[in-house]
Formats: C-alpha cells, sequence, structure tokens
C-alpha cells in the first residue's frame, strides 16, 4: 500500500550526530555517564588524551589516556579528526572512532571541549550542539575545587578559560542548565532534545 | 555576581506558541487531552466550530460550540484571527481566546487543521508546528470511521482531504506519529519537543 510506505518515509530515524560541550566544570563527564545509565542506546566516542587518568576514570570507557609522545604522534600521522591543547594537555578523537560510531548505525554522542565542537560544527553543520552550563558561579567553582589533581596556576588558567568559554554558548544549538544534584534533570532534557530531534521534517545530514 | 547573572540569562524559558495540527483522524484532540493529563502546565486556546458537539465533548473546553448564525456574525466583525471551512463546517480562533493565552505567559497550545497551521505560521513564523500523523493508513480508516455521526458522503470528503493533507507534513517543523494504543508516546514526544524547544538559544519570538 503505497500510503502506508509514505506514512512511514513521514517519520526517518536517521543517526544524530550530538556533541556535549561547555565549559571545564560543567559536568559534562557527569552528564555522559548518567546518560549511559538510562535506556536510551548510543555510541559514544571515547576522546583521546595524555592527561593522566582521575580516580575512577577507566581506560577505554572514559578516555584513551595515551603518552603525550603517542599523541604527538597520531597528529604527525593525521590520525586525529580534532585536536586542541587546553591546559597544556592534548585532548583530540581519533578518526577511527568516529568511524565506528557512524558505522554503529546508532545516534553518536561526542563529548568535546568548546573549541572542539566549534570545529566539528564547521565541519558538520548538522551536528547537534548542545552546551552544558554551571548553574551558578558558587557551585561551579565549587566543583572545580574539588579537582584537587592540579596546581593553583592551573585552576586559574583552567577557571579563566571556562568563564570565556561561557561567551560561546549562544553558537550552540541548546544550552542546558546543569543545576547542582540535579544531574538526571540536564540527562532527561539532553534525552529530550535528542528526541525532538529525531522528528525534525528537515532532518539533520551527517557527513563527516 | 554579574556571572551568575550571566548564567541565568543562558536559559530564558519564553512561552512558546504550539500548534498541534495534522489531518483528521490523526487523533489531535486525544493527544490534547493526554497532554492536559500531564503534569505540564500551559493555556490551551479552544477552537470554536458551529459543527454539533459529539458525544463526550464539553463546550468551552473541547470547542466553543456556535450556531452558523453566531459564527457568520465573527466573521463580519472581524473577531477571529484565523477559519476556515473544512467539511461544509466552520472553525476558528477567535482573537480574545489568544489575547488570554498570551497574556497568561504560560506555553500557549492550539489545536489547528492543516489549513489552520498554514495560516499561523505565515502570521507567526517562530510557532511550533507539530504535524500529527496516523501510523497507518489501515488504522487511520478504522479511526475514521469509528465517528458515525456523519453521511458516507461526508466521509469521503474527509478522507480524500486528509490523505492531501498528508503532503503537507513537510511543511511542519516535526511530525509525531501518533500509533494505536500509544497514545501517550505521542504526548510524551511532543513534551520532549517542547521541552528541547525551551533550550533552543536562538529563541523564537511570539508575535501576532
Amino acid at each position: 500500500m503505497e500510503e502506508t510506505v509514505h506514512l512511514r518515509n513521514l517519520h526517518q530515524p536517521q543517526p544524530l550526530l550530538v556533541v556535549i560541550s561547555g565549559p571545564s566544570g560543567a559536568g559534562k563527564d557527569a552528564v555522559v555517564k548518567a546518560l549511559k545509565q538510562t535506556n536510551y542506546s548510543f555510541h559514544f566516542v571515547v576522546t583521546t588524551t595524555d592527561r593522566e587518568p582521575r580516580p575512577g576514570e577507566v581506560h577505554g570507557v572514559d578516555y584513551y589516556f595515551v603518552s603525550t609522545q603517542e599523541f604527538e604522534r597520531m597528529i604527525a600521522a593525521d590520525e586525529l579528526l580534532e585536536y586542541s591543547t587546553v591546559y597544556n594537555q592534548f585532548k583530540g578523537i581519533h578518526k577511527s572512532q568516529v568511524r565506528d560510531a557512524l558505522a554503529s548505525g546508532k545516534d553518536v554522542i561526542m563529548r568535546l571541549d568548546v573549541q572542539g565542537a566549534e570545529k566539528v560544527r564547521k565541519m558538520c553543520p548538522d551536528a547537534v550542539l548542545i552546551f552544558l552550563a554551571p548553574e551558578s558561579e558558587e557551585a561551579w567553582l565549587l566543583r572545580l575545587h574539588t579537582r584537587n589533581t592540579e596546581t593553583d596556576e592551573a585552576f586559574q588558567v583552567r577557571f579563566e578559560t571556562a568563564k570565556k568559554e561561557l561567551e560561546d554558548a549562544k553558537k550552540f544549538d541548546y544550552v542546558v542548565i546543569n543545576a547542582h544534584n540535579q544531574l538526571d534533570d540536564a540527562a532527561q532534557t539532553i534525552l529530550s532534545i535528542i528526541e525532538a530531534e529525531h522528528h525534525r521534517t528537515t532532518p539533520r545530514r551527517i557527513q563527516l
């Protein structure tokens, strides 16, 4: 029946490329973890970094932790889709990661810093860019401070950069406030955004 | 603190104007009813019509039921924002309804036929237009047929018009399939769309 096919065509659940970004301390990692605990099935692109793992972080799950030497080899071999140096640490997305993700047929989620998100926007204008923002400066400072793994100077650099990055929120598609103790709300809002995006009549074209 | 104010400004929950539309028999009325039963608080704009109430329909809640004579008086007095004649029955939105709705500060939801939705789009390009579509032609025919209040001829007219209206889905922002026995899913998807829209960085400007 022709009409039946037509009706089905109205709603094509094409995979989305979703970038969860925001300044340091906004809670990107926690939100991604919360999303993984829901029954929403997606492919998570794991970032490669040369920084030291924080307590509890698992290689291959939270990040790929490599040496600075290995990261520099990847850059030289053009193996990275995008990379940046933030707070004197390398972070980047390995191309093979993205190829695997796109082949999965599921929605692809990346966690990127603000600079990385802007690079993906240029490469793929139809990516869904979500800016995760802290609720208030007080809560945000507190969250940043609980990372006792860095020096005062490193902290100051991180905080000043993060404050500047808030200005970039308007370049994103959506802003989600990650309020203190309301992590599930932020994750739920992101799921709503993804569900809504799947019902748009003008589908986003993902080409990388 | 300047930054705190700045953070709050990132997310301004401005009221939305949401139009729930779709062909006859897609389940617009049922979905609006389902939305009313959630804890989402919105202002519903009640349509004025000169058709007879169906069993269970309440004046002032489902529709304002008026005589054809009274409807024609409203047209002549320019009291209607938009109106149309569908299947030889008048349907329209009284201006005072929309004024009240916009004054409420809540999201405003209208249920409109496809022609009405297209008129609102022209008047208010930033309205959120949701096209409710039936899942399959079989289920749709069944639903249309259960309305035994009309003649065979009226039914045929309704069905042919509805089939043509499916072509217009692409002009809407979102398409939601209202599958048989999954009314709550359709309502939930609409709530997700509304939540997502509230987190857009480019807010929609509602001016009527």
